[in-house]
């Protein structure tokens, strides 16, 4: 089982994602733990505050490293032994991605802590934390939906949470490709139809067509996605059709 | 005001992020208005189910197009005249960044569909959504929290929201640089401490310092993003120093 400790300003936040769909399913199996920590608990003084001015000037306020470090040694206390990851969530991060997911989902433990304000106290970063992670190039209010979305992501890859394991391998960015277009009932609706090789019972072609749709898919949205990719022979063969294709048009 | 309505098959998930910290204060301002709209209310169906096997076969579900075309026409009818974004919470999207986050925060209306199962029919895209965003090249259950990350990022952008808009200039990725060290007190903590140029009080040469190791941080952590930054003749020169001194080195 997983331990997932998150220390946090707002642990009312996690009500809902923790107590909805996967995660509490993986919660119910036993297959993680998660423990929720106000750092104001651990505060050292009588207003519970965990924040201060910056050093040097500047707008908004920093987390101080004592609350911190107090919250993080208490809950290193309560499993001795137990190798710990500590992450920071935080814009400086390393960016998020699938290979990092697989690798925390290897781990017994694993700390979260929610960055606020106008950021952590630097000693926090050198002295305590083992990774710094962002979710992407965009600002958010605070860590705590950056954990959730790590943690969500991380949990879904651990065995026994999801029914259905094909599911897990076929998926955008297991691969490096963005996935194929996706058609469900009814065939035909408003006036726009399933593409017929989906209807055709031919599932060598059908997976053909699929692979086809993917790097296009791809090549038009994420081109840089391409470079990244084990290519087959099949999808050399698909690429050089399209570039064979354009090279035949005059484009002047 | 913003109204912001949010298509989800699990409601419930967004209670804690909403009834908290900056979310809650937007919507008691009244700056916006969040609507959630449980997406099988609108299935055709007596089991309310809103997903199906995929044509062509393979593993997972796909959500039909049928409930959340309804949904989104509902919502289009109590808002005529509007011009509404739809946006689609899905793998396959744009990377959201803040400059999508700042051109989104102009909208008066904004539809939030949550992408779930294996995906989404085909023909939401094509025919119904205006934007397609994803979060990260990670794998998640759901467009649920990738929604809430959106709308955080969004709504501390909506003037009035945050108090102090000074922060908001000063912050990473808005001047494509990663933010300097912060520290609060104490000024020691355990034998580490506080840099002293930070407690000089000369804010020119407190300044230059944050400047440079913004610049360090960035190119230590993620050096592609210098190639998005418009330097000033300060940066070029801290730079060039740097460079410098890395070929006055013998690296062999």
């Amino acid at each position: 089982m997983m331990r997932i400790d998150i220390l946090t300003l707002f642990p009312e936040m996690f009500a809902g994602p923790f107590s909805t769909s996967i995660l509490k399913r993986a919660q119910d199996k036993g297959l993680i733990a998660v423990n929720l920590i106000d750092i104001r608990d651990f505060s050292t003084n009588k207003h519970r505050t965990v924040d201060d001015t910056p050093y040097g000037g500047g707008a908004g306020m920093v987390m101080s490293p004592e609350a911190i470090f107090k919250a993080v040694e208490n809950v290193l206390r309560e499993h001795p032994g137990a190798t710990t990851r500590i992450v920071l969530m935080c814009p400086q991060g390393r960016p998020f991605n699938q290979a990092t997911a697989l690798n925390l989902a290897g781990e017994e433990n694993l700390i979260f802590i929610c960055g606020h304000y106008e950021g952590v106290d630097e000693r926090v970063r050198e002295e305590l934390v083992t990774d710094e992670i962002s979710i992407g190039d965009y600002i958010l209010t605070g860590g705590e939906l950056p954990a959730m979305v790590v943690i969500d992501a991380v949990t879904r890859l651990i065995p026994g949470v999801l029914g259905d394991h094909a599911s897990v391998q076929e998926e955008s960015f297991n691969n490096s490709l963005l996935e194929y277009p996706q058609y469900t009932r009814p065939r035909e609706f408003r006036g726009q139809a399933v593409p017929d090789i989906l209807l055709s019972g031919h599932h060598e072609e059908i997976r053909k067509w699929r692979r086809r749709q993917s790097l296009i898919r791809t090549l038009e949205r994420r081109p840089e996605m391409l470079t990244q990719l084990e290519m087959t022979e099949e999808d050399k063969a698909i690429l050089k059709k399209l570039k064979g294709d354009l090279q035949g048009l005059d484009l002047g």
